[in-house]
């Protein structure tokens, strides 16, 4: 593994979403110079984006798929560089509520931040996407209630995203937060459940972590955050 | 600002050492190819680091100042390369309970991390050391009820630290974490109160900190945190 491989980079916080933050701070082209897979959403929450093989896919609540432009600006995103050359372990008939069984059966990794990717067949899987927002915005937990719901049976895709420490909640969402996408690319979004019939689950862990903030963002910069009730919003929001 | 001296670099969580993980999880020279300036501590809490022009000084418990050599293993630190071209401001009987009026008063920090260096004289300056722990290490709250403590007037020194987020309470200490060193090497430490009589403040905000875990390390890969008092307890330990 390189250097570059050990290292998650995250542009904003999940934080900052939660009061309805949602104006795009970051180029995509900026951001994807620090990885080539990964997970994230766009301006105004206009969807679930999916970053494979460099390749920025958003999955809007229209159904759509669109490949985002480089111009595109985002206010969240998580990418990092795969590493081609890690073991993958074959999984049978797991599900979203097994998944952590088999991830930590193994190894202790429940500190440190890594990516999840699986490849394979799916023989179900239920995804969201948030509807985009127009300003003034409201609360991710209202939009998170307005959410659009997609199922799938018997799709062959890729599932990716990372496994954050409980101690970050609110800089990413603690636990597992994945993204899918089906290999015609007509189906993806946000994870809610998943069965993989048969794959290959890998698993990157992160020595580092580089969290960029939007320090040119006057909205950002000034904002005052109420972190009391974050966990709860984000519990609410991101399952 | 290169895009070198614009990121914050940090080893370990502070979160690691509430419950006792004292041991040092990475050496002192491996630190300080990311940052010439800093604060933080050595194994088993042998004392409070602060990190000036690449020289990294131990202020111990005894009173006794060393430098560190590169070898040292240290479980938590903080570094940056400090921008020497920053603009400075002239500030004059400063406290430290002042301190956040004179930093916020003017711009719009609180949401990202910043380093603070303080340089000039000092007509009070009060610190602890923490006492260095031998295994089975007790949790912080416990050695920080031990620390000693030093108080000096009229000295003229360096006062160096960051602040923290709220968002990021157990990764650092949300808010001020300062250290201080007199220009003779004769004392410093954890700053617990000060007045600066006549001296520049420079604040040097960051647009990525860098978190990097002790991924070889199994005593803290596989320890289960307790975050619950998490807040309550740094807030004690810290303060």
């Amino acid at each position: 593994m390189t250097q570059q491989q050990s290292k998650l980079y995250q542009h904003g916080t999940l934080a900052t979403l939660v009061p309805g933050l949602f104006a795009g701070t970051m180029k995509l082209g900026e951001i994807l110079k620090n990885g080539d897979t990964g997970i994230g959403t766009a301006t105004g929450l206009g969807g679930e984006m999916i970053v494979l093989d460099g390749r920025p896919y958003l999955v809007k609540s229209t159904g759509e798929i669109d490949v985002l432009p480089a111009e595109t600006m985002v206010p969240f995103a998580t990418v990092h560089y795969a590493d081609h050359d890690l073991p993958a372990t074959v999984v049978h008939d797991l599900d979203e509520a097994h998944l952590g069984d088999v991830v930590f059966d193994k190894r202790a990794l429940k500190n440190i931040f890594f990516a999840v990717q699986i490849t394979g067949k799916f023989s179900h899987v239920k995804t969201r996407a948030v509807a985009a927002q127009e300003r003034p915005y409201p609360p991710l937990s209202a939009v998170a209630d307005q959410q659009a719901i997609f199922t799938e049976e018997d799709s062959q895709g890729t599932l990716v995203g990372y496994f954050s420490p409980e101690l970050f909640q609110g800089m990413a969402a603690a636990g597992f937060h994945l993204h899918y996408l089906n290999d015609t690319h007509t189906m993806g979004g946000h994870v809610l459940d998943f069965t993989v019939s048969e794959g290959q689950l890998t698993l990157q862990p992160f020595s580092s972590v580089e969290q960029h903030f939007p320090v040119d963002n006057e909205e950002f910069m000034a904002h005052d955050f109420d972190l009391g009730q974050m966990d709860a919003k984000i519990k609410h929001s991101e399952s």
